[in-house]
């Protein structure tokens, strides 16, 4: 299969810089933190207001994609399992699932609620939590 | 930002080989299909059951990367939106979030249900869908 190359359309800022500091999920203490997002992603980000839910697709880029087993949550009374069985960002390609509450949208820069990502990660893609055939 | 190389760790087998008769979400009439995985990904899956809801993430490499902006669902009495406001498969990095129960788990493949994939979509990781503390 041929490689893939994906290019970054963002990046998180945000006051996580520490991967040892880093909620391992947003309920466990993850802070605001906003996405710059290039010139052509704030064409496609045009029509997102305050409120709307979405999922922010990101690289994590100081993950060890050589990882395929893993202890859950490094806890060593936990037997290794299969990373593709967790939520480890440690795997072959890790990109990371956020569903976030957008809070403000000003030109080319998405505000968003508790987001579990370190400062500098690349964002790969932002798309709607789907709710009613509606809106899709 | 530095180019990103994703490597795929499987493709799907599918009945789903024209787009245009693609169902657009998996409650539409997508058919059950078959991951086939790398030698790696396999043991990255070896923890996988059937029952388990998981997230497949894919590249959908047969849409178009330049869109930013889209009529949703094609419909002509709906305003152009931003690509970041659907779910549309045309956008800068195309990767797909597929919600599925496996149902079968042999050596290298997995079984899922509905999987709205075209045949040969290369699968980029699995993860499972957070429901408690306890399985992080």
């Amino acid at each position: 299969m041929p490689d893939i190359v994906v290019l970054p359309v963002g990046v998180v800022r945000s006051s996580l810089t520490d991967p040892r500091e880093a909620p391992r999920q947003p309920d466990e203490g993850a802070p605001a933190s906003r996405i710059e997002l290039t010139p052509a992603a704030a064409v496609a980000a045009a029509d997102l207001r305050p409120g709307d839910r979405v999922i922010v697709l990101t690289w994590l880029d100081r993950a060890d994609r050589e990882t395929l087993r893993v202890r859950p949550r490094d806890d060593p009374d936990r037997a290794e399992v299969g990373v593709f069985s967790t939520r480890s960002s440690h795997r072959p390609n890790p990109i990371g699932l956020h569903e976030v509450t957008i809070t403000e949208v000003t030109a080319g820069v998405i505000t968003v609620g508790a987001l579990e990502a370190l400062d500098g990660t690349p964002v790969l893609d932002i798309k709607p939590v789907l709710t009613d055939v509606a809106r899709r």
